[in-house]
């Protein structure tokens, strides 16, 4: 029998990848997409390359004979759809916005719903028996999938040091100028320098790995002329040798199917349009230089939160995730 | 003693390349930019690669101490103007609008003033002669470009058949799904297939120089994945052999300094960021095969404009239009 | 039991999406990945976003214990590998190269093999029952889709004219001065005007379908700014209304699961990374419009590849073909 | 009188660009183009987007009745050049290649020059007076433009952290795996960390304004999806406010013609196509936060090269540089 999956924001960016994903899970039926703007339409008809994949219309109510239910909604918009909203207690939550991400946030109490960070390199036995789920922001997956090896064995000591680059669709399919073809093609720039909201969940989740650290994050964000994926590049002291640093994130990520150490240099685009993560780590002098890919509307969004839902249901965790990757 | 000139709708892309062009015109002095959004802004705030070229504002009214007025305003924006605007007899007007260029509109009743069709390589004595100039669509003029040689003497025969492949600019900077990076990044498609409004003008020249012509016109509009420029390639049949078909275009376009037959295979970056238009001719069976290219903001809007104002007022046909092209 | 493939040439563009596609396949097993210049390397190490996805190396030699071979190599290449290497009479072959596309070349004499033209939409049944595939060209299959329901009635009449724009990965891996991204990034160009190699085959395609067909067909290809996919926009003059036409493509594709009509407008991006094509119509006057688009490297290859293999194997066609589309 | 001017490696970028900027040089007559491979072909045949304006060919031998020579080589080319070329003392030398930019190197022994670093915003008074000029690296100059300001006042205290990325063009026309179309687009790769051989010359340069230095620079240098620019992100730990910051930026640049402190936000292609750098400077925490942005082919090379030019024989610093920037 098939879990029944209910999307609440069916006509977003990260809407749009649940379903890219879910019409083909093994494991899933698609109850209902909710959208409150295409009620009546054809997914097709806003997802135009799902054309012969589905027939499903939007709907605009929320039918509750499902077993998930996924938020693809703005930030702070989840919170205020949960109070609106009664969702039956037997329905388990994944909340792709950042509402419910840090500690101070994760019960809702409105909801009476307790909330795991979903991140499952870091909180995998949390989630097979989460019943509500808070999907990680993109640019914290990336970042923590660069540091989370050292942390969980206290080795991050000093000022951490990350620039990382996003692609258009981290922005959502808003209008701006900065998402205007003829402003953002060949172009590249920075926004929120020290102060990206992410830092807050990135630092709750070393934390909790390390909770002797003190130190600093300087994060540096930026826009980049592609649409998908981030690559974040990261580094710090440490008196690990290269070999000793390899063999610390091998050892880290060896039972999770969808992070991979490449001891050669990455790319990008090797991850675009799957739920990957690769992390090379280098060392030069006393620094330790790691960089971390992920495609931030898949392991950074809508790919996790089915990860995430695999191992709620206690499926195989790559279940419906075997993507083929675009990698021209 | 410099011309002085006045531009209306200076935040748009066609203002902003008039700017661009202006700032660093040997004869020309930039007296005021209008722009009712911005106005008390400095144009460097708007168009910020401007900074350290000029400290102008753009201001709300429209002095009238003049030589040549551009419009940069939107289709339909020009006729309004005129009308809410009595602008000096002794004012020049170059209307980058398509509102005074098919020949049924262009003598402005309200404004009395007629208008010359201001395509160089068509009208080039009309237009040093002319108060009142209507600058050619962007489309209009690539395709034009590439039948004039032809028209002029009488060889179009036949239906000639045109796919031509805009940039991102061509459709200004208003905000649309189709102007979203994420959607055009990669991206083709067509629009207005047969049926684009540039076909009137373009009838309406080539009728000028071959009034016998009765055939069609069919022409594809594409939107490609880049921000400047459009590629049109046409064909018809002809009894022409290659090189009487090459040097009729050479022929042609011997006296215009910026249209060149290319005797090899072209592409589009050849002339952008100039005011130049290139020209290939190919013969394949009885086809006579012509690619042509232009940036359509320059020679398909702001440098045309220029490249006007210079015959109208006896300047240098190329004064202030020699440009470095952005090859990469 | 699984289907054994063996791909040679698997190094390459077309190899590389075979295997990324027969890594998820659930009826095939790779038995082996031959490439004479990388035998004894990891497959991972050259399809860099196969990390994590396959441990496979490549290998010098060809095994014969296999149900299916590949053949992803160049054109004029495939012809000599199969008289260099014999190949057992019971591995059925599909050969990617142009080699045994035209009918003067199906039969391959030192090989003693029968090639099909590997076109399901135009010859489905005959691909059941092959043991011998020409998998066509990528401008031939998206042209082709654009034309075969009206040469199925005998409808195509007069001259048609095509104009189709493809990515940067129809051209291979080879390096050239067209493939730098300096040079390829935001131009647009065109080859091969009217003398496309593609057109034998769709002339053949269409003859098959219409007997009577005479007219020419005139096709200007253009290589566009981005990596992947086809757009063609076909034209001819047709006495049918709108409907007739669209319901005549409705009624040809119906059963075809990856061809798509869209009474919509569509865009390149819509089939790119997966094995759909769409098709769409339209009609100006006397004239009937057709766009068509496909992923060059999928259903242009190595996709309609696998789908001629699930129907010569008797598996479901889709199988292994149910791809997550990169939308953006 | 014109300047006459020699070219050599004119088939090049940096030779191409320095063609584009020359042709239209008040000053400047190009006396002659050499290129090994190309000598009596067409200029207009390899630069092909300078159809129409110039008719000169390439040239094999180096004709000696000129003012200056401006060497677009390869790295270690204009050493062996100068050694296998004596050439007269009385014509000045714009090296654009790295051979003479490090101090231990800027004595040519064999050519018996001396060289001087060319950076005008570092030595302008130094570049006046002299007769060789070793033209910077385009990562050396963005980065030195966000840190000279700093040095000027002893205010570099701790280690400096910089992530820099270049557009396509930095790594010359030759064609690689990562300057392949399919490759680089919408992808992005980190090379060189800590170890890109530019480090040494800004380490130079800002020992020569704070001889009291000892603190690293952290330097990871990215690929970016675009042609042109680069854009850097500096930062350090800093006494001052950002008010100070900001004066200490504008005092410095405030007699540099092309180098503008901004203090808005900027973005890459703000300075594309122009000779201009952009420095912006945020403040946050104790963290000084410098973003620098150039045009890595015009004031990372040959505009620059061409602003020295201007300097050493006494023309308007700006002169032949008014480049109409290429916003979109």
């Amino acid at each position: 029998m098939k879990i029944k999956a209910g999307i609440i924001g069916g006509a977003g960016y990260t809407g749009g990848e649940m379903l890219r994903i879910l019409v083909n899970h093994p494991d899933v039926e698609i109850a209902f997409v909710n959208s409150t703007s295409n009620a009546g339409n054809l997914i097709s008809d806003v997802h135009t390359d799902l054309i012969g994949d589905t027939d499903l219309k939007f709907v605009g109510d929320i039918p509750q004979d499902i077993d998930v239910l996924f938020l693809c909604v703005g930030h702070g918009d989840a919170q205020k759809f949960l109070t609106a909203n009664p969702i039956n207690d037997n329905i388990k939550i994944i909340d792709l916005s950042q509402d419910f991400r840090l500690i101070a946030n994760r019960n809702s109490e409105i909801s009476n719903r307790k909330f795991v960070y979903g991140l499952p390199e870091l909180n995998r036995d949390a989630i097979k028996s989460a019943n509500n789920i808070a999907n990680p922001g993109c640019f914290a997956t990336c970042i923590q999938l660069g540091l989370l090896p050292l942390a969980a064995k206290g080795l991050i000591k000093g000022e951490v040091h990350i620039n990382a680059t996003t692609g258009s669709t981290g922005a959502g399919q808003s209008l701006s100028t900065t998402s205007h073809f003829s402003w953002r093609n060949n172009n590249l720039s920075i926004y929120k320098a020290f102060e990206h909201q992410h830092l807050n969940e990135i630092g709750e989740s070393l934390l909790q790995l390390q909770p002797s650290l003190t130190d600093a994050l300087s994060f540096i964000p930026q826009r980049g002329a592609f649409t998908r994926g981030i690559l974040a590049a990261t580094y710090l002291e440490s008196d690990l040798t290269l070999e000793e640093a390899q063999n610390r994130y091998e050892e880290y990520y060896r039972t999770h199917p969808f992070t991979h150490v490449n001891r050669k240099n990455i790319d990008l685009k090797q991850v675009v349009n799957t739920n990957k993560a690769l992390v090379h780590v280098e060392k030069h002098g006393n620094k330790l230089f790691i960089i971390s890919i992920i495609d931030n509307l898949l392991k950074g969004a809508s790919g996790q939160a089915v990860q995430n839902m695999n191992l709620m249901f206690g499926l195989e965790e790559t279940a419906g995730l075997k993507l083929k990757a675009a990698y021209f």
